[in-house]
């Protein structure tokens, strides 16, 4: 009985874990040597149907309505938004999801989420489209009629993208800010990060340091 | 309707989305951002189903009944040990199935493979038996048999586990050279690697180098 | 003519040398291949004449009788104590000389300095008694008895030491405080530094983030 | 007293030590921070007479006339070179004499050496001039003519420069070969340094270990 199903010359690994391989590469930060070392992590500590299952799960997976946050179903609002004990007169902007992770983490954050899904690109003319700007704009005009105040916080990166994001949608909210002068938009304190020694610092940061001194 | 499906303070994402980044967190060199990297990746760009029938056929792989490399089908021999423009007379013995990648795209070797399926490690009693020790014996025995001769590269690395594991197997095979003064057992030149300076080399490397001049 | 002048077995170079690597060794992150490449470098390319020079020079440093930052001459004010254009109620304390080099290049600093000469170790029991304190605190003093009010900003690092060292001299000053209520005690801003995503924040970064934003 | 003695806007350092930075910036791998560290650790913790006399020692060094080593004196030959002790029939052509330290330390090498002063560059077709090949041919001639025989080792790095100087020696000493069959011109041996695995090894390194097996 003779296996004659590989890839060709060069791959010496049979064509199903050549093409398990290949999905592994496309992974954010995985290359080939990583990738095929997955593949045999799986083969050698088994672990393929519980994967296989919790794979599954994740097509159930969907987004909450308002903020976008991931949730086991699909429809509705999630925990955070629907959670009567978190403050709904704040709303952190952020890029992605697992920037909530690090803003639950602080503990010194009880407001809710808008989840852009990405950054402005300042290649990418469409990029902003691609953004929840529209769902945002509405979501705080609605806020604002029914309760007359509302505070933004933008929590974009200390990056140009993450800067070029926060300007858009300060931009995009200028128009409510005339109307409701309790629209409060605020963007994350910049200044020295932990562990920072002036020596290291570059200028902008120590700037920004000396200017938020208090 | 709520989503009240969460896995608990200070986890934020939901249960099955915590739980595929747990399963991938015990990944090789994984850690728990990257985890959810991988998971937010698939979320945003499909592939799940893709993913699925790709692992569902690792399900079906089986290893060489001679020299343990992975195949398609259980049972029977690969597609080396089965090809007879290969010298079934040289043998290299290689720690894990990764390693014949790497030597098949030197190009220079056309012998067949032996996957111990690991090293024997110096803090591990019993790592000699979770190799594929005995059926190499066997295996070298019955050619010798056949044949008069045969060639076993001990193509360990040039680790200590390594170098523990080559002197282990060639003691293995020891009381089969004295019958058959046709079995040759050699270990994989040492000596300076490609684009190493003598400045950083380290004495025993050069010590080779100096001892394999040519 | 035979030379024998060498430092003994093992080491090849001659005693002169050696010497001149061993002192490099003893500079800051120099371990001793890049030492040895310094001595190396300087018999190859010349400019040992120069070097010497500059270091006789070296020995011609003075320090501001004020703030302590290094100066041609010994003896007198330096260049920015005596500069009538530099604010001389703002004074900015920080943990060594080329902090100040940091400060300057914002170009959002027009006080003094005053240079610590450390840091306060945890483990160091006689670390105060190392730094210009003393000095600091009559320096405050007579600056407050003469104009009523001035301001520290305490730009020691966001680190561990410059945490302690801030602490420290605050409780310092803090008896002048209860006489002049114009004395002016700041600490550099902290959160994001630039180029910072929210992914990668420290929580204690991001709390103060958060805390400062604005 | 006013030090008025500044290298001007953005550079805050007293002029004398701004030169002194900008000297130690030309040191091998040396950039204007730890340049600046240089200055005021000697500064703080003195030294500088000290290095002063070993910079003025480091005037009198010159090298051996025969391998190019560095020595205490100017002219005659090295400790190496006129040591009975070693074997004067056996050459290694090294790139530069820190090369030397390292042969040193394997304990196994005990000819001389020849210290090329730098390696044949693809891009500078004036780079063989600057070497010591002309000084390497009458040397190796002159042994032959006296003695019939003698080894030459090419011990260049395993770098593309490495290997052209090591071909371009060859080549130069290859009307010697023609007339001296006891000349041996050998290469140290390539293959796995220690501590390689198979699967990091790259192609080269790989296919020099099969070839080169033993």
């Amino acid at each position: 009985m003779i296996d004659s199903n590989y890839s060709g010359r060069g791959n010496v690994y049979p064509k199903s874990i050549q093409k398990l391989i290949d999905l592994f590469i496309k992974f954010p930060g995985i290359g080939p040597r990583q990738a095929s070392r997955f593949v045999f992590y799986l083969l050698k500590n088994g672990g393929v149907d519980e994967l296989i299952i919790s794979l599954e799960e994740l097509k159930k997976i969907g987004n909450c309505e308002q903020c976008y946050r991931t949730m086991e179903k699909k429809g509705g609002l999630c925990s955070f938004c629907s959670n009567s004990k978190r403050d709904p007169l704040i709303i952190a902007v952020v890029e992605k999801e697992s920037d909530t992770q690090n803003m639950e983490k602080t503990g010194a954050y009880n407001g809710l989420y808008h989840i852009l899904g990405g950054v402005i690109s300042p290649l990418d003319s469409e990029s902003p489209k691609k953004l929840h700007l529209k769902s945002l704009h509405e979501r705080i005009k609605s806020l604002l009629d029914k309760n007359g105040k509302c505070e933004v916080i933008l929590a974009t990166g200390a990056t140009t993208e993450g800067d070029m994001t926060a300007l858009y949608i300060d931009r995009v909210l200028a128009p409510l800010k005339e109307h409701f002068k309790d629209l409060k938009i605020s963007r994350l304190g910049r200044g020295l990060s932990l562990g920072s020694e002036l020596e290291y610092a570059d200028e902008v940061t120590l700037k920004n340091a000396l200017a938020n001194r208090k």
